[in-house]
Parts: structure tokens; C-alpha cells; sequence
């Protein structure tokens, strides 16, 4: 029987810039790291936060890694004592779905000590649960990349309809991420209830754009989807120099580029690893300019999900 | 040299429910045809009109098959004298498309005709000026895919950025036209300026899974993504007993069923023409219920656009 285990889960990118809420894709790096821990005391514990800055709380009910575990040991009945260990790779409030990697790798550690042998589809709800925590509001298109790998479609939250998409061979995601932090739960406050429909109509045929071009391997048509004109107009705004760093994205030959998540990282993608690191050197140059420290992070997408980094 | 030819132009269906104004396909049965011709008179004349009921004009640049062959005709300088016959094979303000059908197998009749080698993207253009005159509005979603053939995305329509989608095997498509009439003019002056953000997403998380579901030929998810949240419950109250006629093709096992265009046709799709077949007569049925006579027509999805039945 284990006793315990090392889960790795990636950041991800929701949102893709046209798909809010609906869709989202993970990468190679950064990620968090979930230990998860059978003991001899009893219920289970938080026992240590790493990379956080003291920010993240270690009452279970109010921490993404913890949530989605005690869920687990409630509905399986598991009895015996367990601590988990939380190692944040990302900063907190990233736009790089920090606290759904959490949730995820916490989720998929408990499914294999637990030796439950849930799918994916029947982790999902457990690691939203911890995501819940963390944004205040029941959104899937980080988690669900992050635990599945790979770019994911949501077409329904109700009932969940979740649509694994292909990743195109040579598609490299830059992410630049300026030191400020944006709290996603504001940040969410400031999108607008009503759209127009002619700015609907531009988001739906940029969503199905960019699936046609995942399918297509058609980087050119993927970037020309990446395209927002509903929330990147209220969300840029809360970045300083955020048109400048896309602006000199595009310079360098990125495809695409955009906010990522709620912000205030930015996601570019490229069709090679030369133009990937040399854009994240033109949006870290755009950034400094705009009196912004930063950390670029240049990755392949991510097409499996969370790793089991050791098992004992 | 030709000296006259005849061409066929698909029906369409606009929409497919999540895409408004951004997806539509075309079907094999119905289509327009028309006959160009050049004569020994000057200038460009309509010599005959069939099917329309009297009701379109034969001025050339209120025609929708007229003024395509007008703009070719100009900004080619076509010297010779050229004349239309029209034959509509459909009503006219169905909902299935049918003033794209026309300007599109006139502008295709031109191309040939005049030995002009535009590329059907060159063509688009002109058939949209056509399709403009009976909708009061540019919009491509009928001309594109009858131009086309098969699953058409616009992706934007500035600049015109068309994406051709597959087309699954084993799909049909059931059409019932209740014999009612739906001004697509006024139709669109129904609809919403602003729409919640909350069924903005419902649509483009569905318009990505019709993409998806074309190219992964799984017709469940096509049909799980025809869904329309926004236009349906406007257009929908416009067709006595369609929401009855939509339960009648569900129940007969079609895989979505919505409003074709702005109606008052509404389209179901199958995964068999045995379904098809069924779905056309319960939809028919529930029309009768409704008080309503219709035409029924199942068909495959056209994958070839438009096709010249002779030239001479």
C-alpha cells in the first residue's frame, strides 16, 4: 500500500482571449506541487505551504489543495490520517491558474493514495471544488486543462461537457508575468453583464476559429482568432504597459497574444522555440519600460496533465 | 466561346443555432438555377423570373442575381449583351438561404461565362452584393457556404476570413418550410443589441463544439452544440407550433433541430436518412397540429457548392 505521493500540475492559460470561461490549455512549466501524505493522527492536516509568501490559508475548508481532498475522503469514507504538503511554483493571483494547479495535482495525488481509480471526468468536480475557493465562482477552463492536459473545450458547465481538443505540433506558449497582482474575484467584478451582440458574434467566431486551427495545425489561423474584444478591453487596463508588452509580442512574430486568465500574465503563441524565446525577451523589454519587474516562462503546451513526480 | 450556361446553387442553412451571422451549411435539395446568356441586345436585361410568385423585380440592381452579374460585368468591362432567367426552386423569405442561392449561381454562371478564372474567394464578394439586397444587411452565412459547399465559418467578416469545415459522413438534414412568410429585414430588427455575457459564452462554447464535432465526426456533440439562447427564444415565437415541431424531431430521433436562418424553416439533424426520413414526417405532422401546410426535404449536406447544368 502507498503511503505517499509527489504530484506535478501545470499552470494553464484560460480564456485563449476569444473563449472566456469556455476554454483554456495547460503548459510544461511553470507548475505546482502536491504532497499527499498518510499519517498517524487522525483527519487531515496542511502541513506545510511553500512559495506562497504566507498568503494561503491552512484551514482545509478554505484552501484549494485541501477542499478538494477532504471532498474526497468524505465521499470515500477514508478514514486514516493525511497531510498534505503544498509547493506553489507560480505566484498567487498569476492569470496562470495557480490555484487550479493546486486543486488538480491535490485531487489526483488523493484518487491514486486513495486508490480510488476515478476517471478524470469524476476528479473534475473535486478539483473545481478547490478552484471554487480561490475565484469565488464555478469556472472550469483552468482546471480542466490542467487535469486533462492539453487544450479543453467546455462547451457546458451544466451538465459538464468537457471537449479534448489537438494540440498542433510546434506551438510554443511564451508567458510573461509582470510582478503586480490582480485579485481574481475583482477582477471578475468589472466584466460587464450585458455584451453587444455584434461583439458576441466577433467571440463565437473566434472561439470556433481557433478550434478549426487546433484541428488544422494552423498556427496563422489560431492567432488570427485570439482576438478579444469583450474583456481584454476591462482587463487590460489593469496592467500597465499591457498593450505595449502585446504590441511588441506580435513585433517578435508571435501568432498570438493576450491576457491570461484574469491577469496579469500574458500568454503569446509562436510556431518555434526561437520566436518564443525572443518574444518573451521583446514583452520582458516592453515590460521594463512600463517600470514592470518580471518572469518570462517559455513552454511547450502541456498534452498530459498532472505527473507523478515519486510514489512511496 | 459560350454562349450560355445554367447553374445550380445550394439551399443553406444560416445560424445552425450557435453561430449567428458566423457558420451555416448548404444541402443538396433545394437550390435556385439560373441561365446567363449573352444576346445581341446591350447591357445586362432579367428576360425571366419563375417560382418567385411575382414577387421579385426585375431592375437589375434591386435582383440579387442581378447585381452580381452587374459588378462582374463592370469591374471586368463585359461589353457584350447578357441576359438572366431566374428559376426559383424554393420560396422565397424561407429561411433556407434562397436569395444566396440565386446570387450565388449567377455570379458562378458570370465567372464562366465571362472566362473571368476568379478563385470562388474572389467570387464571394460579388454574391454577397446580391445577398445584401434581400437581407438589407451584409452577411455571409448563406452566400459562403453555397459558394463553398459543405460547413463554412466566417470568422470575420472584416477582413472576409472564411474557414471551410468538414463535413461528417453519415450526416443528413431534414428541412420542414412551413408556408408561412418571415421578412428576414424585420426579422433582424427582433433582435437584441446587447446580449447577457452569460449566453455569449453558452454560444461560443457551442459554436467551438460544432467544430469540434465536424472534425471528429461525432454527431452526439454536433448535436449537444446546436443550441441558441439568444436569437431562438426571439425567432421562435415568430413560427406557430415550432416549439412543438422542434420536440416532434427530437423525439424522432434527430440529433438538433433549430430555426434555419430567420425561419420560418426549421432544420434537423440526423444520423441516418432512415431518422431523417422520420423526423421530416413527425415535423410534419406537428406542423399540421399547428394549422400549418409545409414542404418537407431531406437531404445531404452539399459539399460542392454550386454545379452547371449545361453550357452551350
Amino acid at each position: 500500500m502507498l503511503k505517499e505521493i509527489r504530484v506535478f500540475a501545470p499552470a494553464s492559460v484560460s480564456n485563449i482571449a476569444c473563449g472566456f470561461d469556455a476554454m483554456g490549455f495547460a503548459i510544461d512549466n511553470p507548475g505546482d506541487e502536491v504532497v499527499l501524505r498518510f499519517t498517524d493522527n487522525v483527519g487531515l492536516t496542511i502541513k506545510t505551504i511553500t512559495g506562497d509568501n504566507n498568503q494561503l490559508s491552512y484551514n482545509i475548508s478554505e484552501n484549494t489543495a485541501g477542499a478538494p481532498v477532504a471532498a474526497l475522503m468524505k465521499d470515500f469514507n477514508i478514514q486514516q490520517g493525511v497531510e498534505i504538503e503544498i509547493h506553489k511554483k507560480m505566484a498567487l493571483g498569476s492569470g496562470l491558474g495557480s490555484s487550479a494547479a493546486s486543486a488538480v495535482a491535490a485531487a489526483y495525488a488523493a484518487n491514486i493514495l486513495f486508490e480510488l481509480n476515478l476517471s478524470l471526468l469524476e476528479l473534475l468536480p473535486y478539483a473545481i471544488k478547490g478552484e471554487e475557493i480561490a475565484s469565488g465562482a464555478v469556472h472550469a477552463d483552468n482546471v480542466a486543462p490542467c487535469l486533462f492536459g492539453g487544450f479543453i473545450l467546455i462547451r457546458s458547465y451544466s451538465p459538464i461537457d468537457i471537449v479534448e481538443l489537438p494540440v498542433p505540433d510546434n506551438l510554443y506558449c511564451t508567458i510573461i508575468h509582470p510582478n503586480i497582482i490582480i485579485n481574481t474575484k475583482e477582477s471578475r467584478k468589472l466584466l460587464p453583464v450585458d455584451v453587444p451582440l455584434r461583439s458576441a458574434i466577433t467571440h463565437w467566431g473566434n472561439t470556433a476559429g481557433l478550434v478549426a486551427g487546433l484541428y488544422k495545425n494552423d498556427i496563422s489561423l489560431i492567432g488570427r482568432s485570439i482576438e478579444d474584444v469583450i474583456v481584454e478591453p476591462v482587463r487590460g487596463m489593469l496592467i500597465p504597459g499591457y498593450y505595449d508588452i502585446k504590441d511588441a509580442a506580435y513585433e517578435a512574430g508571435a501568432a498570438g497574444c493576450n491576457i491570461s486568465g484574469s491577469g496579469p500574465s500574458i500568454f503569446a503563441l509562436s510556431n518555434s522555440l526561437m520566436v518564443a524565446n525572443n518574444v518573451g525577451a521583446r514583452m520582458k523589454d516592453a515590460a521594463n519600460r512600463a517600470g514592470l519587474s518580471s518572469n518570462i516562462y517559455v513552454s511547450t503546451i502541456n498534452k498530459v496533465g498532472p505527473k507523478v513526480l515519486y510514489k512511496l
